[in-house]
């Protein structure tokens, strides 16, 4: 992509969070975020086929830094309970950036809530997710486990995990949210390794 | 209430329902509610003081099965443990009764992200579950654990039955989340009370 393609690209994106952000994803229109960006219908859908596809951009830039933290979890394998504690590191950074992009999220998921279609491209990235946990967990090999005892333990720590973020969201300053998700990692490998 | 008017009421809560989830909630309006239940204006104004204000009683309502639930698991209190286990049996009921509400919540919680006062009445009963939590970990007192670990450990449950109780109504079919509940709390509570 030339250099000036992208720049409109960027502009796109950027007119259309602020947009989203202020007027809703709803009331948002294509003609509004090109009036916004200063560009035209025919650069718009150059770039993208669609408001939603602007969306899914969006939302996959947001997701790049979790992406990336959990890159290094993957990476540093040596010992895969440490590393599932060590994630709860990302947490506050993870709950700062999604501050602002809370309620466009939510919006865009009440409208995928209706849309069967739709609503499996909202909830890809958290399918990435729970693989890449069940892929954790089944490093580290628990003795004692059957099958769905092992699954069961991978679902939890996905559990655990958007839960400790929702909850950091609703309320970030009420707690120290790296603690607290280390000592409740802590607690669930310490239940899942340690089984009688 | 005479009979009339708690009928009246009734149908005011139906007919939002029914709009809340087939036009969103932004896209009912009062007058929307009324023509549809069939009442006056001055009726529904009797009953309530906005539009927000019944989507609270709807949601108020949609809360009570959880609520019996977890009053169940309160006053069998023979075993801390044991009923908070027992916990995840109701997990299904609530999953289902989640689906068709689902969009209305997000849309709602949407709206809430974008206004601090309305978003404090919309956490309420999370923190109202959270403090239920508290209260139950705090019964089982495990022996070795200091107050920050004590803490952890309630919000630990908390995010645990968040997470999936969302699991569980974006994939409704896809696990027995009975059994994963429970299988979950249990390495988590395991967790909790054998630490080293």
């Amino acid at each position: 992509m030339q250099i000036r393609s992208i720049e409109t690209k960027q502009k796109i994106l950027h007119a259309a969070q602020e947009l989203f952000s202020k007027a809703g994803y709803e009331s948002a229109s294509v003609s509004d975020i090109c009036e916004s960006a200063g560009i035209s219908k025919g650069a718009f859908y150059h770039h993208f086929p669609s408001k939603q596809s602007v969306f899914m951009e969006l939302l996959s830039e947001w997701l790049k830094g979790l992406d990336a933290g959990l890159e290094t979890v993957r990476s540093s394998r040596s010992d895969a309970s440490q590393s599932l504690v060590q994630m709860a590191d990302i947490l506050p950074e993870i709950i700062r950036a999604s501050e602002g992009r809370l309620p466009i999220f939510l919006e865009f998921c009440s409208h995928a809530a209706r849309d069967r279609e739709l609503w499996k491209t909202a909830v890809a990235p958290y399918q990435r997710y729970r693989n890449y946990f069940q892929e954790i967990v089944s490093q580290m090999e628990p003795a004692e486990m059957n099958e769905s005892q092992r699954k069961a333990a991978a679902l939890a720590v996905v559990s655990l995990a958007t839960g400790l973020l929702l909850q950091g969201v609703l309320e970030p300053d009420a707690e120290d949210w790296a603690a607290v998700g280390k000592e409740s990692l802590r607690m669930l490998i310490q239940g899942m390794t340690r089984r009688s």
